[in-house]
Protein backbone atom coordinates (compact mmCIF):
# COMPACT_ATOMS: atom_id res chain seq x y z
CA UNK A 1 0.00 0.00 0.00
CA UNK A 2 1.56 3.49 -1.22
CA UNK A 3 -1.14 5.34 1.74
CA UNK A 4 0.11 5.22 5.60
CA UNK A 5 -2.69 6.50 6.61
CA UNK A 6 -5.07 3.55 7.81
CA UNK A 7 -7.95 1.99 6.23
CA UNK A 8 -10.35 3.56 9.01
CA UNK A 9 -9.52 6.47 8.60
CA UNK A 10 -9.52 6.84 4.24
CA UNK A 11 -12.95 5.36 4.81
CA UNK A 12 -14.29 7.86 7.65
CA UNK A 13 -12.89 11.22 6.02
CA UNK A 14 -12.82 10.21 2.09
CA UNK A 15 -13.85 6.73 1.00
CA UNK A 16 -17.05 6.12 2.67
CA UNK A 17 -17.74 9.86 3.90
CA UNK A 18 -20.71 11.61 1.88
CA UNK A 19 -22.58 14.71 1.49
CA UNK A 20 -25.76 14.18 3.64
CA UNK A 21 -28.76 15.89 2.14
CA UNK A 22 -30.80 14.60 5.34
CA UNK A 23 -29.97 14.35 9.03
CA UNK A 24 -31.11 12.62 12.31
CA UNK A 25 -32.46 15.01 15.18
CA UNK A 26 -28.90 14.20 17.09
CA UNK A 27 -27.81 17.74 18.52
CA UNK A 28 -24.32 18.59 17.11
CA UNK A 29 -22.75 20.29 20.47
CA UNK A 30 -20.16 23.75 20.33
CA UNK A 31 -17.94 21.29 22.19
CA UNK A 32 -17.37 18.99 18.99
CA UNK A 33 -17.31 22.08 16.86
CA UNK A 34 -14.18 23.44 18.97
CA UNK A 35 -12.79 19.60 18.54
CA UNK A 36 -12.78 20.61 15.11
CA UNK A 37 -11.84 23.44 14.75
CA UNK A 38 -8.84 23.00 17.25
CA UNK A 39 -7.57 20.15 14.74
CA UNK A 40 -8.02 21.72 11.32
CA UNK A 41 -6.52 25.31 12.43
CA UNK A 42 -3.11 23.49 11.91
CA UNK A 43 -4.05 23.19 8.28
CA UNK A 44 -1.15 24.88 6.24
CA UNK A 45 -2.11 28.68 4.56
CA UNK A 46 0.03 31.18 2.72
CA UNK A 47 2.01 33.07 5.53
CA UNK A 48 -0.39 31.23 7.62
CA UNK A 49 -2.92 33.85 7.06
CA UNK A 50 -5.86 32.13 8.49
CA UNK A 51 -8.76 33.93 6.67
CA UNK A 52 -11.60 31.40 7.27
CA UNK A 53 -14.62 32.58 9.70
CA UNK A 54 -17.34 30.47 10.84
CA UNK A 55 -21.06 31.43 12.35
CA UNK A 56 -22.40 28.74 13.21
CA UNK A 57 -26.57 29.01 13.26
CA UNK A 58 -28.34 27.75 16.35
CA UNK A 59 -31.00 30.05 16.63
CA UNK A 60 -34.58 29.08 14.62
CA UNK A 61 -34.70 33.01 13.97
CA UNK A 62 -31.11 32.85 12.09
CA UNK A 63 -31.89 29.56 10.57
CA UNK A 64 -35.25 31.16 8.69
CA UNK A 65 -33.63 34.70 8.23
CA UNK A 66 -30.27 32.22 6.16
CA UNK A 67 -32.97 30.05 3.99
CA UNK A 68 -34.32 33.34 2.71
CA UNK A 69 -31.44 33.63 0.76
CA UNK A 70 -30.96 30.17 -0.39
CA UNK A 71 -31.84 28.35 -3.34
CA UNK A 72 -34.96 26.90 -3.14
CA UNK A 73 -33.89 23.04 -3.09
CA UNK A 74 -31.41 23.81 -0.27
CA UNK A 75 -33.73 25.38 2.59
CA UNK A 76 -35.50 22.09 3.43
CA UNK A 77 -32.39 20.33 4.60
CA UNK A 78 -30.80 23.76 6.04
CA UNK A 79 -34.10 24.20 8.16
CA UNK A 80 -33.60 20.07 9.75
CA UNK A 81 -30.00 20.54 10.16
CA UNK A 82 -29.02 19.86 13.57
CA UNK A 83 -26.57 22.61 13.15
CA UNK A 84 -25.40 24.83 10.13
CA UNK A 85 -22.47 27.01 9.61
CA UNK A 86 -21.53 29.73 7.05
CA UNK A 87 -18.06 29.77 6.00
CA UNK A 88 -16.50 33.41 5.26
CA UNK A 89 -13.16 34.86 4.87
CA UNK A 90 -11.84 37.70 6.90
CA UNK A 91 -10.34 40.16 3.78
CA UNK A 92 -8.82 42.32 6.49
CA UNK A 93 -6.96 38.98 7.80
CA UNK A 94 -3.39 41.14 7.61
CA UNK A 95 -3.98 42.78 10.83
CA UNK A 96 -3.27 39.53 12.39
CA UNK A 97 -0.66 38.82 10.36
CA UNK A 98 2.06 39.79 12.90
CA UNK A 99 0.81 37.81 15.31
CA UNK A 100 0.51 35.14 12.95
CA UNK A 101 3.04 34.86 10.87
CA UNK A 102 6.26 36.38 13.81
CA UNK A 103 9.19 34.91 12.00
CA UNK A 104 8.53 38.02 9.32
CA UNK A 105 6.17 40.68 10.72
CA UNK A 106 6.94 42.65 7.27
CA UNK A 107 5.01 40.35 5.57
CA UNK A 108 1.39 42.31 6.40
CA UNK A 109 3.04 45.20 4.34
CA UNK A 110 5.36 43.93 1.68
CA UNK A 111 2.25 42.14 0.23
CA UNK A 112 -0.60 42.91 1.77
CA UNK A 113 -1.32 46.26 2.04
CA UNK A 114 -3.92 46.10 -1.68
CA UNK A 115 -7.60 45.16 -0.50
CA UNK A 116 -7.91 43.16 -4.13
CA UNK A 117 -4.68 40.96 -3.23
CA UNK A 118 -5.97 40.68 0.35
CA UNK A 119 -9.47 39.19 -1.30
CA UNK A 120 -7.57 36.66 -4.27
CA UNK A 121 -5.77 35.42 -0.93
CA UNK A 122 -8.28 35.43 1.36
CA UNK A 123 -10.66 33.66 -1.30
CA UNK A 124 -7.92 31.00 -1.95
CA UNK A 125 -6.76 30.63 1.26
CA UNK A 126 -10.11 30.49 2.89
CA UNK A 127 -11.25 27.53 0.54
CA UNK A 128 -7.94 25.43 2.29
CA UNK A 129 -9.87 25.85 5.20
CA UNK A 130 -13.37 25.37 4.43
CA UNK A 131 -11.60 22.30 2.76
CA UNK A 132 -10.11 21.16 5.99
CA UNK A 133 -13.23 21.83 8.13
CA UNK A 134 -15.13 19.60 5.70
CA UNK A 135 -12.43 17.16 6.63
CA UNK A 136 -12.93 18.20 10.49
CA UNK A 137 -16.47 17.42 10.65
CA UNK A 138 -15.83 14.03 9.01
CA UNK A 139 -13.15 13.43 11.41
CA UNK A 140 -15.85 13.95 14.00
CA UNK A 141 -18.08 11.29 12.97
CA UNK A 142 -20.92 13.82 11.43
CA UNK A 143 -21.65 14.30 7.82
CA UNK A 144 -20.92 17.63 6.18
CA UNK A 145 -23.54 18.69 3.51
CA UNK A 146 -21.43 22.06 2.04
CA UNK A 147 -23.60 24.27 -0.23
CA UNK A 148 -22.76 26.89 -2.77
CA UNK A 149 -26.73 27.95 -3.86
CA UNK A 150 -27.36 31.03 -2.41
CA UNK A 151 -27.12 34.57 -2.34
CA UNK A 152 -23.84 35.83 -1.28
CA UNK A 153 -24.43 39.56 -1.31
CA UNK A 154 -28.10 38.87 0.84
CA UNK A 155 -26.12 36.12 3.05
CA UNK A 156 -23.59 38.74 3.82
CA UNK A 157 -25.58 41.48 4.41
CA UNK A 158 -27.53 39.58 6.92
CA UNK A 159 -24.88 38.08 9.18
CA UNK A 160 -21.65 39.39 8.10
CA UNK A 161 -20.07 42.52 7.30
CA UNK A 162 -18.54 44.59 4.62
CA UNK A 163 -14.95 43.03 5.28
CA UNK A 164 -16.44 39.05 5.14
CA UNK A 165 -17.37 37.24 1.93
CA UNK A 166 -19.20 34.08 2.15
CA UNK A 167 -17.79 31.11 0.88
CA UNK A 168 -20.14 28.10 1.94
CA UNK A 169 -23.09 27.11 3.93
CA UNK A 170 -22.37 23.55 5.41
CA UNK A 171 -24.96 21.81 7.04
CA UNK A 172 -23.54 19.49 9.67
CA UNK A 173 -25.15 16.06 11.72
CA UNK A 174 -25.53 12.65 11.84
CA UNK A 175 -26.92 11.34 8.52
CA UNK A 176 -30.43 10.68 8.00
CA UNK A 177 -32.81 8.11 5.67
CA UNK A 178 -31.95 8.32 2.18
CA UNK A 179 -29.35 10.88 3.35
CA UNK A 180 -27.05 10.69 -0.47
CA UNK A 181 -27.75 10.14 -3.92
CA UNK A 182 -25.76 7.16 -5.37
CA UNK A 183 -22.35 7.86 -5.39
CA UNK A 184 -21.41 10.21 -8.60
CA UNK A 185 -18.01 8.69 -11.08
CA UNK A 186 -14.80 10.22 -10.41
CA UNK A 187 -12.47 11.39 -13.32
CA UNK A 188 -9.66 8.40 -13.89
CA UNK A 189 -6.12 9.53 -12.91
CA UNK A 190 -4.90 9.91 -16.62
CA UNK A 191 -7.64 12.27 -16.85
CA UNK A 192 -6.18 14.50 -14.31
CA UNK A 193 -2.92 13.76 -13.47
CA UNK A 194 0.01 14.03 -16.29
CA UNK A 195 3.93 14.58 -16.03
CA UNK A 196 6.11 16.98 -17.91
CA UNK B 1 -13.23 13.02 23.17
CA UNK B 2 -15.29 15.02 20.36
CA UNK B 3 -13.27 13.16 17.68
CA UNK B 4 -14.10 10.15 16.21
CA UNK B 5 -10.38 9.80 14.03
CA UNK B 6 -7.57 7.83 15.96
CA UNK B 7 -5.32 10.43 17.16
CA UNK B 8 -2.35 8.69 14.87
CA UNK B 9 -4.55 9.99 12.14
CA UNK B 10 -4.82 13.49 13.49
CA UNK B 11 -1.36 13.61 14.16
CA UNK B 12 -0.30 12.67 10.44
CA UNK B 13 -2.83 14.54 8.74
CA UNK B 14 -2.84 17.67 10.75
CA UNK B 15 -1.16 18.14 14.53
CA UNK B 16 2.65 17.09 13.42
CA UNK B 17 2.42 17.56 9.92
CA UNK B 18 4.40 20.62 8.71
CA UNK B 19 4.51 22.43 5.29
CA UNK B 20 8.28 21.03 3.95
CA UNK B 21 11.39 23.90 3.35
CA UNK B 22 13.89 21.12 2.91
CA UNK B 23 13.33 17.37 1.89
CA UNK B 24 15.30 14.30 1.23
CA UNK B 25 16.51 12.59 -1.57
CA UNK B 26 14.19 9.68 -1.31
CA UNK B 27 11.64 9.73 -4.90
CA UNK B 28 8.39 10.19 -4.68
CA UNK B 29 6.99 7.59 -7.36
CA UNK B 30 3.91 7.79 -9.46
CA UNK B 31 2.48 4.76 -7.45
CA UNK B 32 2.08 7.04 -4.55
CA UNK B 33 0.29 9.85 -6.19
CA UNK B 34 -2.12 7.47 -7.40
CA UNK B 35 -2.93 6.03 -4.67
CA UNK B 36 -3.00 9.80 -3.32
CA UNK B 37 -5.32 10.70 -6.20
CA UNK B 38 -7.38 7.47 -5.49
CA UNK B 39 -8.28 8.69 -1.94
CA UNK B 40 -8.48 12.62 -2.38
CA UNK B 41 -10.65 12.15 -5.45
CA UNK B 42 -13.57 11.50 -3.10
CA UNK B 43 -13.57 14.53 -1.72
CA UNK B 44 -16.92 16.87 -2.29
CA UNK B 45 -17.35 19.86 -4.88
CA UNK B 46 -19.86 21.33 -5.80
CA UNK B 47 -21.99 18.99 -8.87
CA UNK B 48 -19.14 16.70 -8.01
CA UNK B 49 -17.09 19.67 -10.74
CA UNK B 50 -14.08 18.56 -9.77
CA UNK B 51 -12.13 20.87 -11.83
CA UNK B 52 -8.63 20.07 -10.27
CA UNK B 53 -5.39 18.99 -12.59
CA UNK B 54 -2.23 17.94 -11.65
CA UNK B 55 1.04 18.43 -13.68
CA UNK B 56 3.58 16.68 -12.14
CA UNK B 57 7.33 17.75 -13.21
CA UNK B 58 9.08 15.12 -13.42
CA UNK B 59 12.41 16.30 -15.76
CA UNK B 60 15.25 18.42 -14.92
CA UNK B 61 14.46 20.81 -17.92
CA UNK B 62 10.91 21.47 -16.68
CA UNK B 63 11.61 21.86 -13.47
CA UNK B 64 14.68 24.88 -14.48
CA UNK B 65 11.38 26.37 -16.71
CA UNK B 66 8.81 25.88 -13.86
CA UNK B 67 11.57 28.14 -11.26
CA UNK B 68 11.91 30.90 -13.54
CA UNK B 69 8.64 31.80 -13.24
CA UNK B 70 8.70 31.12 -9.39
CA UNK B 71 9.70 33.91 -6.44
CA UNK B 72 13.54 33.83 -5.35
CA UNK B 73 13.21 32.56 -2.07
CA UNK B 74 11.30 29.18 -3.11
CA UNK B 75 13.75 28.19 -6.23
CA UNK B 76 15.62 26.62 -4.41
CA UNK B 77 13.28 23.91 -2.50
CA UNK B 78 11.84 23.24 -5.91
CA UNK B 79 15.06 22.81 -7.56
CA UNK B 80 15.65 19.98 -4.95
CA UNK B 81 12.47 18.51 -4.14
CA UNK B 82 12.06 14.73 -4.76
CA UNK B 83 8.72 15.73 -6.68
CA UNK B 84 7.01 19.27 -7.79
CA UNK B 85 2.96 19.51 -8.52
CA UNK B 86 1.38 22.47 -10.27
CA UNK B 87 -2.48 22.33 -9.38
CA UNK B 88 -4.19 24.04 -11.81
CA UNK B 89 -8.03 24.12 -12.79
CA UNK B 90 -10.10 23.10 -15.79
CA UNK B 91 -12.36 26.23 -16.48
CA UNK B 92 -14.36 24.13 -19.00
CA UNK B 93 -14.95 21.25 -16.33
CA UNK B 94 -18.31 21.81 -17.81
CA UNK B 95 -17.99 19.70 -20.35
CA UNK B 96 -17.62 16.73 -17.69
CA UNK B 97 -20.29 17.49 -16.24
CA UNK B 98 -22.97 15.26 -17.92
CA UNK B 99 -20.82 12.78 -16.86
CA UNK B 100 -19.51 13.52 -13.64
CA UNK B 101 -23.22 14.78 -12.20
CA UNK B 102 -25.33 11.55 -14.16
CA UNK B 103 -28.69 12.31 -12.21
CA UNK B 104 -28.91 16.10 -13.06
CA UNK B 105 -27.37 15.95 -16.75
CA UNK B 106 -28.40 19.68 -17.15
CA UNK B 107 -26.04 20.97 -14.73
CA UNK B 108 -23.76 21.71 -17.28
CA UNK B 109 -26.28 24.49 -19.77
CA UNK B 110 -28.50 25.52 -16.78
CA UNK B 111 -25.66 26.88 -14.60
CA UNK B 112 -22.08 26.88 -16.28
CA UNK B 113 -22.81 28.47 -19.80
CA UNK B 114 -20.60 31.46 -18.91
CA UNK B 115 -17.47 31.63 -18.68
CA UNK B 116 -16.65 33.92 -15.79
CA UNK B 117 -19.34 31.71 -13.75
CA UNK B 118 -17.07 28.76 -14.29
CA UNK B 119 -14.01 30.28 -13.32
CA UNK B 120 -15.36 31.56 -10.18
CA UNK B 121 -16.86 28.12 -9.58
CA UNK B 122 -13.21 26.44 -10.50
CA UNK B 123 -11.41 28.95 -8.26
CA UNK B 124 -13.26 27.89 -4.98
CA UNK B 125 -14.08 23.77 -6.07
CA UNK B 126 -10.34 23.66 -7.25
CA UNK B 127 -9.17 25.54 -4.34
CA UNK B 128 -11.25 22.82 -2.12
CA UNK B 129 -9.62 20.00 -4.27
CA UNK B 130 -6.30 21.01 -3.52
CA UNK B 131 -6.65 21.12 0.03
CA UNK B 132 -7.71 17.44 -0.20
CA UNK B 133 -4.57 16.67 -2.07
CA UNK B 134 -2.55 18.47 0.53
CA UNK B 135 -4.51 16.21 3.02
CA UNK B 136 -3.89 12.75 0.35
CA UNK B 137 0.08 13.77 0.21
CA UNK B 138 0.04 13.61 3.84
CA UNK B 139 -1.60 10.38 4.49
CA UNK B 140 1.08 8.98 2.12
CA UNK B 141 3.57 9.65 4.97
CA UNK B 142 5.04 12.34 2.84
CA UNK B 143 5.18 16.00 3.38
CA UNK B 144 3.68 18.53 1.42
CA UNK B 145 5.33 22.13 0.26
CA UNK B 146 2.41 24.24 -1.07
CA UNK B 147 3.56 27.39 -2.80
CA UNK B 148 1.56 30.62 -4.38
CA UNK B 149 4.57 32.42 -4.78
CA UNK B 150 5.03 32.62 -8.18
CA UNK B 151 3.80 34.58 -11.91
CA UNK B 152 0.55 32.74 -13.06
CA UNK B 153 0.56 33.82 -16.25
CA UNK B 154 4.04 32.61 -17.09
CA UNK B 155 3.31 29.55 -14.98
CA UNK B 156 0.25 28.99 -17.32
CA UNK B 157 1.85 29.92 -20.76
CA UNK B 158 5.24 27.84 -19.77
CA UNK B 159 3.06 24.45 -18.70
CA UNK B 160 -0.45 25.12 -19.13
CA UNK B 161 -2.84 26.39 -22.20
CA UNK B 162 -5.61 29.40 -21.99
CA UNK B 163 -8.23 27.32 -20.10
CA UNK B 164 -6.47 25.89 -17.57
CA UNK B 165 -5.23 28.68 -14.47
CA UNK B 166 -2.78 27.54 -12.12
CA UNK B 167 -3.14 27.77 -8.03
CA UNK B 168 -0.50 26.73 -6.56
CA UNK B 169 2.90 24.89 -6.78
CA UNK B 170 3.52 21.68 -3.97
CA UNK B 171 6.91 20.72 -3.66
CA UNK B 172 6.25 16.60 -2.52
CA UNK B 173 8.91 14.42 -0.26
CA UNK B 174 10.06 13.26 3.15
CA UNK B 175 11.05 16.16 4.93
CA UNK B 176 14.92 16.84 5.04
CA UNK B 177 17.13 18.71 7.69
CA UNK B 178 15.85 22.15 9.59
CA UNK B 179 12.52 21.42 7.00
CA UNK B 180 10.73 24.04 8.81
CA UNK B 181 10.25 26.93 11.30
CA UNK B 182 8.91 26.66 14.73
CA UNK B 183 5.18 26.56 14.13
CA UNK B 184 3.12 29.57 13.95
CA UNK B 185 0.36 30.57 16.67
CA UNK B 186 -3.35 29.56 15.09
CA UNK B 187 -6.25 31.99 15.99
CA UNK B 188 -8.18 31.24 19.33
CA UNK B 189 -11.67 29.69 18.66
CA UNK B 190 -13.35 32.37 19.98
CA UNK B 191 -11.53 34.37 17.49
CA UNK B 192 -12.87 32.56 14.53
CA UNK B 193 -16.21 31.01 15.40
CA UNK B 194 -19.55 33.52 16.26
CA UNK B 195 -22.89 31.80 16.70
CA UNK B 196 -26.21 33.23 15.97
Amino acid sequence: MSLVLDPAAQDLLFREARTANTFTDEPVTDEQIQAVYDLVKYGPTAFNQSPLRVTLVRSQEARERLVQHMAEGNRPKTLTAPLVAILSVDNEFHEELPELFPHAPGVKDAFFSERTVREQAAGLNGALQAAYFIVGIRAAGLAAGPMTGFDPAGVQKEFLDGDHTPLMVVNIGKPGPDAWFPRSPRLAYDDVVTTV
